[in-house]
């Protein structure tokens, strides 16, 4: 059995034991023969996948009474997977949701660190500098690279630490987040826990 | 005479009464025969109309001791026009400067609204959606239309409002943020006053 949880850029599995990462251009979901359960924000991938018998959608198990519609269904198994915390899931978009007492609040979605970069770069090219971490949050910029360091990391910062809620960060970009949220515990399973969360329930 | 400041997607104008912009892919600044005084971020037009008598470049008479060397220099005469303001340009980037008591403090840069969008709909067509300008910013998104005005619009309004000082908006996307940004001054012909002061002082 596998655990499968497919985003924009990647199919990002899970074993049981270990988690690796599969691009979506050139990875072929009927090389697997084994029974995925899977999630998808991605809406073609999860289209060519309906016709094999062996992946199977979890999303369709979850109870979307405290969602919304339109909701990334990574979000929401993130989200179950928490009882009191602000999620922030750096992935090729930041979604940040809020679970406080085991009620989910609310969030919002930021850019991802890649497509935020690439935007600086596209405005124009005295603004491609890659993001500084070591950024100090609490001064205002005086060279070119920490004005969109500050500009994309400071504005996340102060809003994710005014909730005042642990924090806790997933995805792919949660090792550079990490630098500038110190008090904050990485966990790149938490969507894999919630998923199996779900399976034990209901299946 | 006529005021020019020339970002990446415009020239624009003034002349001592009336603005207007020009697009920078099509404008031939060799149509204009009187006296421009001009300043450009963007270095490849700065490049082809050094050639041109009538161009005269304004950023060689700043004293660029309080800047930095790579800073945009519409930012620059934004500062010099101002005393005690935070300024939030508005154009293909959003350039934010503190100026606290005549003195630079320093700034940040956020990519325009237009980028914003456009890199999010990039990352995912589930996220092509106008920004709603009218967004509750205390309240934690619960529609994808939300989700995204709230990572743009309320981590910018938060950021800007915590150095407790007059907010001036200029820039195109002025009358944008005027609706998120309800107490600012909008104030479209900044940077011309700055040039024009420093005509006034050294010319």
């Amino acid at each position: 059995m596998l655990l499968c949880d497919i985003g924009n850029t990647s199919y990002h599995f899970f074993d049981g034991k270990r988690s690796y990462k599969k691009n979506v251009l050139d990875f072929n979901p009927q090389e697997i023969t084994q029974t995925v359960y899977f999630i998808s924000v991605n809406a073609k991938i999860k289209q060519n996948i309906s016709s094999l018998n062996n992946w199977i959608d979890l999303s369709v198990l979850v109870n979307m009474s405290s969602y919304y519609e339109s909701m990334g269904v990574d979000r929401i198994f993130a989200i179950e997977a928490t009882s009191n915390a602000i999620i922030v899931d750096a992935g090729s978009a930041i979604t940040v949701d809020v679970v406080k007492e085991g009620k989910f609040l609310g969030g919002f979605i930021y850019p991802g660190l890649k497509a935020m970069s690439n935007t600086y770069k596209n405005i124009s090219p005295a603004l491609d500098y890659e993001f500084n971490f070591d950024l100090e949050l609490n001064t205002l910029a005086k060279n070119s690279q920490d004005a969109i360091s500050y500009g994309t990391l400071k504005l996340l910062h102060t809003e994710v630490l005014s909730y005042n809620l642990p924090v806790v960060l997933t995805g792919g970009d949660a090792k550079y987040l990490k630098k500038i949220f110190k008090q904050a515990r990485v966990d790149d399973k938490l969507i894999f826990k919630g998923m199996q969360e779900l399976i034990d329930k209901k299946l």
